[in-house]
């Protein structure tokens, strides 16, 4: 197979879709997200079968972790189903016209949210990316084309599968949705070259691949990397609050990105804090790794190790936890914005004043107050949905939803205005 | 000079200067602008002399239009003060927080606006871009740094000296605007590689410097591309308000993106509308590249130039207009969007269903009703200044203003909350 001209072949398909989707009535798009649902049910044995086949080949060749998100059980299918359903339930952005107002000269200028347009989404691993991917860009008027993980095929052309099956039923151009069927990484190099045919890439995968796409990138990309997260107690904290969140900050699921990966202390409120919370993280087989001044505090107790300096800039997703004193809030925030990844950081602390001062400075797509950093996430953020976490300033920040899947144009009105 | 170590030099120093500006208040940052404009009316002298130095050397080496837009006269430096002025007066969009609502779990969350951080302003001819940039970016929260066109070096560091003095009268970090002093090119490729330093590039330009950030650029590019703008004059428009908006579409001004390249008429009103137009435009000098059909319709006049396939995708910037008929509205969409560049599209006509399909199916960052496409600017957008027109889909389309160069953060205000 010749990459360049099959790529270019789904490029040009998916421009001419991208212009039959943007006209689409949200009721046709609802539609679809429907059939999607019909065909998925009546996929789900082709589907597990297919898992079974990708789980059967990697077992050998990936970790745990990985296995754990390649693996669909029916579970998983009724979630995807469930989510279709929701999807379809989600208010359309498309066309929407906001603030509408008159200008000085007479004419009457309003702001049109539109689709992008082709929209390129690679990623790894987890299989269900498909079908999200493809539900959030149908909906929100855009075409894509679906980049999975080479591990991951067969369960992705079986989803796939079912999703022609449903666009198909539905009526609509099948090309809305493709999926680049080779493994051959020489694809992703074009996908992110083709300026003519594709208007954003969204990765969603390891540092190694985010790093190679900035790197070969032609087109905007979406980030979406890492989630090195803080919780920092102040000195004015609710210390059972700022126990009860750091716990559930780390505790509530490991291998996410909003969980959290260091705990900042003020070292005033450390000898208060700090005991209870070794002592229940350890109960939790947590691993710590902690500055040497939390070592003196806790009697050089041989459970904790010293944590390096890689320490501070590292995503474990694992029950790994890193521990730093600090002199105060302005120590914090430094420390944040040095070594956090600009994801999702908290502060816990009962003082307005350091509220205000953390919210404003520490540079992450979520900054907050007196909550646990698990709830970044699109469904907690009311979008109903989310194809990832921006941890990009540029275009959209944190969770994006079918909102940051479209883009704004002016629209003006006017009965003859000319410039004088 | 080593290229490489100057420019990571201006990146470390602009870094440092954006956390410094992001946290100044808006007092702080209008009683900057004041002094930049006093310092600019203290060195209007130097100024001027610099700039006849720029026009000296440049004279024998650029055309007419471009010694224009390098030209300082009195009257320009009237209208650099009067734009300080006027920035200050603008509302600062940073730190203001839209959308505060409460969650399913009781968590509220609103988004903040906070600057961008760095932005890379990369940009040809016009010295006065220079204040222009720098005082969008710091009433934005942003730090700068300014890479204008060799041949107005010696008024770039004219306007630069002023606004370092202003900076350091009001007390502000004058690493906050920065100006690169070489012309060596490779200064450029630099700017466009530091992705740690420098948050989003914004090039002002021609088609070749375009097209080769484009190609370079490892950090994000808000494009600023050419404006081949149409008016379209449909079957059902008000002949008097087409004429009188086309004219003023193609000849307020030549030289502007916003101005009509290419007119596109309904082949049943041509008849009617294209004798008077022609006559006009030729009694103003104005060029005629015409389809075979308009040609035909007036009756081979031998001043009508036949357009060729090149004329519908060129921009004039020049008292030249292409003419095309069309069959109907959804002809003038598909060669609105096959040859536009997506800036400023306008339809004259008194038809409801044609004005909206018009208006959703145009892809451009403006699209108009029954208006001169010369309304596409950041003062009549009621933006209060523009430091350009993005014809990209991402971040921000159409004219730039304040809130363009600013980014949304995720707030989050719990009281204790934890996932369950």
């Amino acid at each position: 197979m010749d990459i360049v001209q099959y790529m270019r072949a789904l490029g040009q398909q998916a421009r001419c879709a991208a212009s039959e989707i943007s006209r689409c009535t949200t009721k046709q798009k609802n539609n679809a997200l429907l059939a999607i649902a019909t065909a998925v049910s009546d996929h789900r044995q082709a589907i597990l079968k297919a898992n079974a086949q990708d789980i059967k080949l990697a077992t050998a060749k990936v970790d745990a972790a990985m296995l754990d998100r390649l693996r669909i059980t029916g579970n998983t299918i009724d979630a995807m189903l469930a989510s279709l359903q929701q999807v379809a339930l989600l208010p359309d952005p498309v066309g929407n016209i906001d603030n509408l107002s008159m200008q000085a000269s007479g004419i009457v200028l309003g702001k049109m949210r539109v689709p992008l347009g082709v929209i390129g989404m690679i990623y790894e691993s987890r299989p269900n990316v498909t079908l999200e991917a493809a539900s959030l860009c149908l909906k929100s008027g855009n075409a894509v084309i679906l980049r999975g993980g080479s591990e991951a095929l067969h369960s992705n052309l079986a989803i796939y599968a079912a999703i022609q099956q449903g666009l198909q039923a539905s009526e609509m151009c099948t090309d809305i949705v493709q999926l680049v069927s080779t493994t051959d990484r020489a694809a992703v190099g074009q996908l992110l070259t083709m300026e003519e045919y594709i208007d954003v890439i969204i990765p969603r995968g390891g540092k190694s691949l985010i790093k190679r796409i900035s790197q070969e990138a032609r087109v905007p990309v979406i980030k979406h990397l890492d989630g090195i997260c803080h919780v920092y107690i102040d000195q004015n904290a609710d210390l059972q609050q700022a126990h009860t969140i750091a716990i559930n900050s780390k505790t509530h699921r490991y291998g996410v990105c909003n969980a959290m990966e260091t705990l900042l202390l003020h070292k005033q409120v450390a000898a208060d804090v700090l005991p209870q919370l070794v002592s229940d993280y350890l109960a939790k087989e947590v691993e710590l790794r902690v500055c040497s001044n939390s070592r003196a505090l806790l009697n050089n107790d041989q459970r904790l190790k010293l944590a390096s300096e890689a320490d501070w800039s590292t995503e474990y997703l694992a029950p790994i936890l890193s521990i730093k004193l600090v002199d105060g809030l302005e120590d914090a925030i430094a420390h944040i914005n040095t070594y956090g990844s600009g994801h999702t950081d908290s502060i816990v602390t009962k003082d307005i004043a350091a509220s205000q001062q953390f919210l404003r400075e520490v540079d992450s797509s979520s900054v907050m107050l007196n909550t646990s950093t698990r709830f970044a996430d699109g469904f907690e953020y009311g979008l109903g949905a989310e194809i990832g976490i921006s941890t990009d300033k540029i275009h959209v920040r944190g969770p994006v939803g079918l909102e940051g899947l479209t883009s704004q144009k002016f629209v003006v009105l006017g009965d003859g205005h000319i410039r004088q």
